[in-house]
């Protein structure tokens, strides 16, 4: 069973039944925190009523910096909107750990941006070193992923597009939403990761939602290819992509086809003419909203509730 | 007058005319090394003999983890290199910094990596914190860098052209050679960085050969665009990009046209089969020597020399 973890400005807490139970430890950062398994255990088994969660204003529970790294067109149902077809080169990119916001907090749009999109993503939450060279097998998953966590990839249309480049577009301060709930992972947990479903609404209107059953590079095989290059630190975080239904839609072949024609400021300013009719765009007062949770309740990261707002 | 500093298993060096003087201080970051710079001083003050710096072997004085950002296509020989025309993007991605290796330690090729490139670049190291939302004028450039060092941003380019993404491509162990000196620079020497002259060669054949002036964003311009986005502490390093002549170049335009038109998997396929005729990639045995230097030797940030060998 799962233990979901919050972080204040007061320091962590244990939550269970809408109610957190505060974890006496000297833990500031994520990694301390993981280090303090003992200190997590105690106030989970704390029979205490504990504070309201909803006095408590959340954290995001991953504290920066750390790495954060995110995967590529992870989903088959999100390669589709990309005008992915064939097989896609598993492909990793970063984005600034100064990115990352608390789970309420609002997503401020840079004024240079016109085409902000948002993807929900599942969080692997580091626990052990991952050296390079690393072969992680299904089953030892559990030794390396602590725990996981909802977030938002907020994206940047215009600047990821045009400068092919993804970690700008990405980067800006709080383009990751994340949080509320660090899930603690049990080993026996792991087993249940495909049931979980990712939503997201904007305006209370469903854009996202599906399950892991649709994801590309599973966590163990993701680990072993970021490994290849990467190490990985207790508290880093890899976001696994994000299904289809975000506002960015590849055009159709054919137009893609004709497109690649042209150089780039021409194409892209054609493409953009078009997307400015896309009304599935991020604007100011929009309201963002995504859960991810197995249908048991087994896992469940908790509710991430995003006001949009310009930047001044 | 530029102070060269250089970094052993032992400590930090001050070296001056082929004699090193030990740096009396408990740094053992490039972070904590800035901090201390009256002990640089005093070395650098010293009229001691020193030892040989043919004795020691020098590390890359930048320390890791750090945050290693670069600059992509920033110069204007290498964007023609590169295919690229009309206005380029400005834009940024990141290496891994377990890539940054010593000056003169192996490249080790991976064995998936087929096409092996190097880039001479220019690093930028910086000395005082840089939030977002700075920005950075000509004048207070050296409020934010503290020095300099060469770099090589060594590139595998069947890697960095199917995944799009460069993050990969260039951060495999032993792809950023660093060094050998850290050139701390007072601020009268910045006027003297458009001299600076980036030369590599392979097995004594030179390759790459240009000055600052073929440069397209410069520093202060370039981390006043990074600071939209991306924080950076003392002891952070950018690559601000290389000049024309690396192995990769891009086919002629009327093939790039029609290849466009190709689906990705058959389009690489194509343009691979034709690279593997290039003679110019890196093979096991290539020695690849890299310097950069002002003319008059005002700022000199040593040589590179490394040999290139197959992983085992």
């Amino acid at each position: 069973m799962s233990t979901n973890v919050l972080r204040t400005t007061d320091g962590w807490w244990v939550v269970r039944d809408e109610r957190a139970v505060r974890v006496e430890t000297e833990a500031v950062t994520t990694a301390e925190l993981l280090a303090d398994r003992d200190a997590v255990r105690e106030a989970a088994a704390c029979d205490g009523s504990g504070t309201p969660v909803a006095d408590l204003v959340a954290l995001p529970p991953v504290t920066t910096p750390c790495r954060v790294v995110a995967q590529m067109v992870n989903y088959r149902s999100h390669a589709r909107d990309s005008g992915f077809s064939g097989d896609i080169p598993p492909t990793f990119f970063r984005k600034a750990s100064g990115s990352v916001s608390g789970p309420h907090e609002t997503i401020v749009r840079p004024a240079h941006v016109k085409f902000l999109d948002y993807e929900v993503e599942l969080g692997l939450v580091m626990g052990a070193p991952l050296p390079v060279g690393t072969v992680v097998a299904e089953r030892d998953l559990p030794s390396y992923v602590a725990g996981l966590v909802l977030t938002n990839d907020v994206s940047a249309r215009d600047v990821q597009l045009t400068k092919t480049q993804f970690y700008e577009s990405k980067s800006y301060p709080t383009f990751t939403p994340t949080g509320p709930y660090l899930a603690l992972l049990e080993p026996e947990d792991f087993a249940h990761l495909l049931n979980l479903r990712l939503r997201l609404s904007v305006n209370a209107v469903p854009r996202q939602d599906r399950t892991l059953a649709d994801m590309i590079v599973h966590p163990a095989q993701a680990l072993t290819l970021l490994a290849r290059f990467q190490t990985l630190d207790p508290g880093d975080l890899l976001l696994t992509g994000t299904p289809g239904g975000t506002a960015l839609k590849a055009p159709p072949k054919p137009i893609a086809k004709i497109s690649a024609l042209l150089p780039p400021a021409v194409r892209w300013k054609a493409f953009f003419k078009a997307q400015a009719k896309n009304p599935l765009y991020l604007h100011a007062g929009d309201v963002v909203t995504a859960t991810i949770a197995t249908p048991n309740g087994r896992i469940d990261l908790g509710e991430q509730r995003n006001l949009v707002t310009d930047a001044r």
